[in-house]
């Protein structure tokens, strides 16, 4: 029975590969490295260590391709994060956009201060000022008007310090990361504190993960007929916070499975990477360390400086990391290069 | 241009047909007819006619394969749902199993009277009594601990009438247009008022669709530690229901794609439809009409029944059908087969 189910397997794969050859994907094993941006180090070995073991038929390690969950933080993982979390961004130009309409903005904080551009006393009000801000943004119009909204933004906003489009400011290394694991039958997932509606809408072209497979933070929407037309509004309430304790009870609720590879940045992710490791069989838990000033940024362990105050990476996380296995990726030692267009 | 595009579209279509063939998948166009339980009447036609307008390159009908989304109510329309909801039917099953643990029960309703047989004056209590039969016997536990107990009750608990397994209460023209709109480049979701715990640890084998394309009704949960181990524990409190209104909500908040084609039975997918057929380009909006008394059940318009306790079936909701150009699926002369091992 043994060798008739092993040499299935083999002519499945033989097939398989032959599929991804006609069909213009990257084979599964090419003799080419479909990781050129990591140095040959620790990250890189475990992942490829990982790769190897579950798609091998007949190991003990092996891993149905409709189990091959991989979930991903997005700020600070997939793209950056910095001067701070670009969606953020996105609400301060949306409240100089909205500005006309809102004549009462000018008296009234948080807005007075953004509009006179002093983002620090806009956001002194803590977590109170900053869900005012992102509430009059992202609420009161219908997910259809809104996803135009992010589409157009997307589409023209440049980041304060690269002068990139904000889709240009993902990293290389991890895109080369998801189609990796695409081409070994892993489906891809975002699993991020940020707002779902707001990633929808361009990480399929930036990622190549559809909006099926993005987990997020998201408020309220209420099902309405406009003029006859049903359409879905976007309500001032939070509906779902995707950090944290949140994160795994996000992956549960959408994916439904627990991930055999979990990528994250930061304290937000310590409970996605735990949830991941509790999982039978091989598990592999990865956390960014942004050690790189020269290149993008550095905080944190390791470095000599603060935790960060944007994605924050704890010396409590690190140790964490050091204690369960989890592997750090320290950017400046293991990626040979971090933006698409840059070093 | 259009004919290098064209001639690279029918190249990758020939390459996709031989790997349908090499991987031993139902090619998308077979000689045999893939709906072999319908009869040639106006359902088969409209769903086959939107199956070869969407997947027709070059045709202003052409959808991509990644907005090919079908969404699917369970109860009623992919699986029986008499003489009550089946979910209900564990519930009960699951009272009368825990009822030692509950000694308390013996005199308190809606236990008493469950544990005595009386079903009916266990509900007589309406929403209130289900609710407090629900979360008695849906949460407490952690989700691995609950996926096992509906894994262990599905494949051994018999339907009352035909004693069969619930799993074999499943509608074959069904299982049929699943795999048909799959070979097409579909994905299917099922998007139920039913569990999405629930429906989970089974689907996957029972219809062909994984945890992550099932939309459903589910409590909260809450990440904890228990043992030094991460677990998901299930809260006595509703998170979503996903029913009527909160249909297109479940749909937007799961899959962030509007659905090419839906299928449902019952007043509790007409926002479903609505929200389906709002859609741009072609739309197939369809339910199944339960009017077969002999081979399953009949109820509701065209039957001179009322319009149904379970799944409710309006004249209100016919006359929209009618007007909005939704397609009713009457079982008695569409289907030539109903369950897979009967007529």
């Amino acid at each position: 029975m043994r060798s008739t189910f092993t040499l299935v397997g083999l002519r499945r794969v033989a097939a398989l590969s032959l599929c991804a050859a006609l069909l213009g994907l990257a084979p599964a094993h090419a003799g080419t490295d479909p990781l050129p941006s990591w140095n040959d180090t620790a990250p890189k070995k475990a992942i490829v260590a990982l790769v190897e073991q579950v798609t091998k038929e007949g190991s003990p390690r092996f891993v149905s391709v409709a189990e091959r969950i991989a979930t991903f933080d997005n700020d600070g993982t997939l793209w950056a994060e910095q001067p701070m979390y670009f969606q953020l961004l996105f609400a301060l130009d949306r409240v100089k956009v909205m500005a006309p309409q809102h004549p009462e903005w000018k008296t009234t904080e948080p807005f007075a201060s953004l509009l006179e551009g002093d983002i620090k006393a806009a956001l002194a009000g803590g977590e109170k000022s900053l869900m005012e801000i992102m509430m009059a943004t992202h609420a009161g119009m219908t997910t259809d008007e809104f996803t135009g909204i992010v589409k157009n933004w997307i589409a023209t906003a440049r980041h304060p310090k690269t002068k990139r489009l904000y889709t240009e400011m993902v990293y290389q290394p991890m895109l080369e990361l998801l189609a990796y694991l695409r081409a070994n039958g892993f489906k891809t997932f975002i699993v991020s504190g940020g707002g779902i509606e707001f990633m929808r809408p361009w990480v399929e072209k930036a990622y190549g993960i559809p909006p099926e497979q993005v987990v997020g933070s998201s408020i309220k929407t209420s099902f309405e007929l406009r003029d006859g037309k049903p359409v879905l509004v976007r309500l001032p309430a939070v509906n779902f916070i995707d950090d944290k304790a949140g994160k795994p009870v996000g992956i549960n609720q959408h994916i439904g499975r627990r991930p055999i590879a979990a990528f994250g940045n930061s304290d937000g992710d310590q409970q996605m990477l735990e949830y991941t490791k509790a999982g039978s069989g091989l598990r592999l838990a990865t956390l960014l360390l942004h050690d790189d000033a020269a290149r993008e940024t550095a905080y944190g362990p390791a470095t000599g400086l603060p935790a960060g105050h944007i994605g924050t990476f704890t010396q409590a996380l690190y140790d964490e990391a050091q204690k369960s296995g989890w592997v750090v990726i320290h950017m400046k030692n293991d990626w040979k290069r971090v933006f698409p267009w840059g070093q």
